[in-house]
């Protein structure tokens, strides 16, 4: 082995290492983000045309690009929710690399907080989470992440069952 | 330093790099792999004798090898729960490696979902977790997983405990 | 590129990268330490001056130093919390490192066990974290760690808010 052969393969290496590492700071960054009502901080993790679809009664519903992340930030159900105080908890996600795109599936919790008779906290929607992420100029940005309530809805197990896979 | 040691000083680093992350990337797939029904997939997380023990009533209950993985996943109690919506939602993890074995020492709670009169998502388990691992070769493998109900029970708290302790 | 300085390059990348998970180790360690009722554990994480504030009615208390936190893993409240069961669960926290210095920002959540006529578990405490660290001589060190509870009030908003600044 020479030593430049070496050092290129080190730095195939070490940028697969980073490439989980920015992903994972991607998703920890939505949290800190929607949970203070940050919209551009919000819209910014998305590319310009990325997606966030949701669970919303028995279908979904879904955002597209930085208006509407924006939009749905400054609404006034987002803001309920943050001014009685929210966080939107994620767990560790299984992160899948593959070149310039990746796949991250995992869980998010919106733990929130009540006051009156019972104040306490609680947990008010907990979904499975498709997150597909592109290298672009600006680092790792979301494409299109999916939200599927876990209510027993077949379409969050379907998801999760897709974690393992290299289908991207 | 010649080049050809301080190769191999960073590659020695970059392995420690991508065992720290590929041991979080085992974790990170067993939520999705058991809250989907994907019973091969969760007997892969585990070596061929691999084991998992956790809390049943006072004492506990240990599965070994993927027949008794397979058999827990496909079992009437585990598809009740999961068809009705459930998370194994896990935290970030203490991870020690040594060498080829390491330690993971963590929690994970299983979120559930009930209809009915109260309708909502509630914590059903909370577990400090144990986790063994053996570098194989196809990647790191859960050897014995071990976990433990934090509803008093001193075990739980002695488990937690080793957590920061070179023992392997 | 000279191999040298190809090698000089790789060192940074790997530094940042182990600086990342050592930093994501601190925090996996607190809740182990802390439900285990390991005091020098818990104090051990923090610098010899390090702080931690958290919300304490409507207002917020400040432990400084290895006193104070051994002290509050003694004191008779948190030996109760523990010996019901308990779990300082944490999401994934966004990291950012600059130089010899790191913000964490993220979440906890202290979910504890219920005896009696309700029994199960329940989430007692939500809290924005904000984790200042520092490297020494013995690895990275939480300078100041403050929580502030999620419970409505605005300065944890404003904590969440300055999760993605430089600002150290």
């Amino acid at each position: 082995m020479s030593p430049l052969t070496g050092i290129a393969a080190l730095q195939e290496r070490i940028q697969r290492l980073e490439d989980h590492q920015e992903i994972l700071g991607v998703l920890a960054a939505y949290g800190p983000a929607v949970d203070s009502g940050s919209a551009d901080a919000v819209a910014e993790l998305w590319t310009g045309d990325g997606s966030y679809t949701y669970s919303l009664g028995d279908g979904e519903a879904t955002l597209t690009g930085p208006e509407d992340f924006r939009g749905m930030v400054h609404g006034p159900s987002h803001q309920k929710i943050i001014a009685e105080g929210s966080s939107h908890f994620l767990g560790i996600p299984d992160i899948r690399v593959s070149g310039d795109t990746a796949v991250a599936t995992g869980y998010s919790m919106l733990v929130r907080h009540r006051d009156g008779t019972d104040p306490g906290y609680y947990v008010d929607r907990l979904s499975a989470n498709r997150w597909e992420l592109a290298r672009t100029g600006s680092g790792w940005k979301v494409t299109a992440r999916t939200n599927s309530l876990l209510d027993g809805r077949a379409a969050s197990r379907q998801m999760l069952a897709k974690a393992g896979s290299a289908a991207l």
